[in-house]
């Protein structure tokens, strides 16, 4: 397939600043130099949006297959059934199934290749958990999608940003139940999966990870917690067994200081606060989340549904921006 | 007491660069403007250390009461007994008790007033432990050494760097143990004695303070955990009824971001990598160590041994210079 190919962006929750930031990227996106895209959603909520924003360009329905060659000239909405009203920063229980429809047309469009990769605008968990949304998040949904029914691949969730890859073992759990969830298979296939799309996504020919440790000062030679010895190491020692050097296990406090995260082309954390906070601290309105393991490409950005600054044009587009570029440049590998 | 009177600097590990930065400092005295100091440690070990170094300047054993006029001329000593070996990068057993005697001594000279302030050079607790050394830093150490033999006060650490003050509630503890140790009581204490002293030490007038929440996205309204609405919630309430306004839980990994940071004081982290993590990342090289509800005013370089270091002159100052300079700075208040 030609690597022009559109980009499918799933809508997200309409009272959040998803919409907001698609139109604004689209109204920008000759300045910016922008790839095609088409967004999955209403195509009248589209426009009610686009009115309030003051956002002036066609914006019209388009099939799937014809978003690449509509674009300089529309948006392109590539349209959903369900009325959704344009009501920013307040989410409303009976949009969700227009929301689950949105990522799951866009996945099909780029599962069969109509589309090139797909970025996924914010939702908002508790609207979708109330209509039965049973993940915690994009990316644990997109790999069932990926699967077969029975098995599925492991998604894993990497943060790219100030310069840094961080990869959270464990994502959306509570904290009192990571060092259960924590195992040495987990560390092991996460980092495989990660060592793998260094390689084949990111073009790395001798990726270098890092490891961070679970306990303060990663355990300190056992005497702040066990599992650096009886759960990383073993992991470590698995993978050089494979022919994947990975280091650590470095203490997290330690291991995003500049000099330290210099020497790797990723570091993989034990637990979300231990990866978000470097990369959110760093790089907050420019990170990029992406999905590795699956057979898409799919990022979205780091950020939220903002939902108080839905609708006022005042959200950052830059997060947003780069993991359409993002998007892009994995896809044409 | 006159504002003139000296700082006690422990000597720390001595195969560490907390000796080297202290030799360091003294012979940039002038130049950084830093007020008087004395070390406490063997005059034959300084000596030999400063010779390693090639720093040349009158080193000398001078009595607690003398180190303030003896600054300009020498570096003083306050000296110990015991013999230690330079040699550099390699930990002994045998300096245990030595390391353990500078520590008591200095502390004793400022409880007694003789000195104005504590700077503690960093220790290898492996080290002290097999000497039978049983706590877990400084921190509750010195607490203990403030106590009377059956209550002592509850010292609370706080990191002090780029802009930031941020406060660990729960510090030298297996992860799998945070959320067990992590109590409404603890957090209520922690917050009173980190307002008091951003009131009294900081001359803050109304001191802006904020908590983390201890599960990701601060427990997504309890769908992540449940300690936000349990510990962290009736601990703001209690506060409250003091007239202490703290705000929270917020999202680990948003509250550390500049627009969100700005706001506060102080933020309340509520286990040890949520709150090192922002601030070495941030400010590695420079943070500061400061132990808060002592009747003593005590600060720390924010940084280890380091032991390859040791020896070679090439450690950096700052955040040692920073630790003299804020130990300075909170007890001329």
């Amino acid at each position: 397939m030609p690597e022009t190919r559109p980009l499918a962006i799933s809508m997200g929750e309409p009272a959040g600043v998803g919409p907001d930031i698609v139109l604004t990227l689209y109204a920008r996106r000759a300045e910016l130099g922008l790839p095609a895209f088409g967004i999955y959603a209403p195509l009248g909520f589209i426009q009610k949006r686009a009115e309030r924003l003051g956002l002036k360009f066609p914006i019209k329905n388009v099939l799937a297959d014809y978003v690449g060659e509509a674009f300089d000239e529309t948006l392109p909405v590539v349209s959903l059934e369900g009325a959704v009203a344009d009501n920013p920063g307040v989410p409303v229980p009976d949009t969700a199934q227009v929301v689950i429809d949105s990522i799951d047309q866009a996945f099909a469009d780029v599962r069969s290749e109509k589309m090139r990769a797909l970025v996924t605008a914010p939702i908002h968990k508790s609207v979708l958990y109330g209509a039965g949304f049973t993940h915690q998040g994009h990316t644990d949904y997109l790999a069932e999608l990926c699967g077969d029914g029975t098995k599925h691949p492991h998604g894993v969730m990497m943060l790219v940003g100030a310069g840094m890859r961080v990869v959270p073992v464990t994502v959306h759990v509570p904290l009192q139940e990571v060092p259960w969830r924590l195992t040495t298979n987990l560390i092991v296939t996460t980092c495989r999966t990660l060592h793998e799309a260094l390689k084949r996504q990111f073009v790395i020919d001798e990726p270098r990870i890092a490891l961070t440790g679970l306990n303060p000062h990663a355990g300190e030679s056992g005497s702040m917690g066990e599992q650096e010895r009886t759960v990383i190491q073993p992991a470590i020692v698995a993978l050089a067994e494979d022919g994947i050097a990975v280091e650590g296990p470095i203490p997290a406090d330690t291991a995003f200081v500049p000099d330290i995260r210099k020497n790797y082309d990723a570091i993989v954390a034990m637990y979300h606060d231990q990866a978000l906070i470097p990369i959110k601290t760093l790089a907050f309105e420019e990170a990029v989340n992406v999905t590795l393991g699956l057979p898409i490409v799919r990022t979205s950005p780091d950020h939220g549904t903002a939902l108080a600054l839905a609708g006022t044009g005042k959200a950052s587009t830059r997060s947003f921006e780069n993991a359409v570029r993002l998007a892009d440049e994995l896809s044409r590998v």
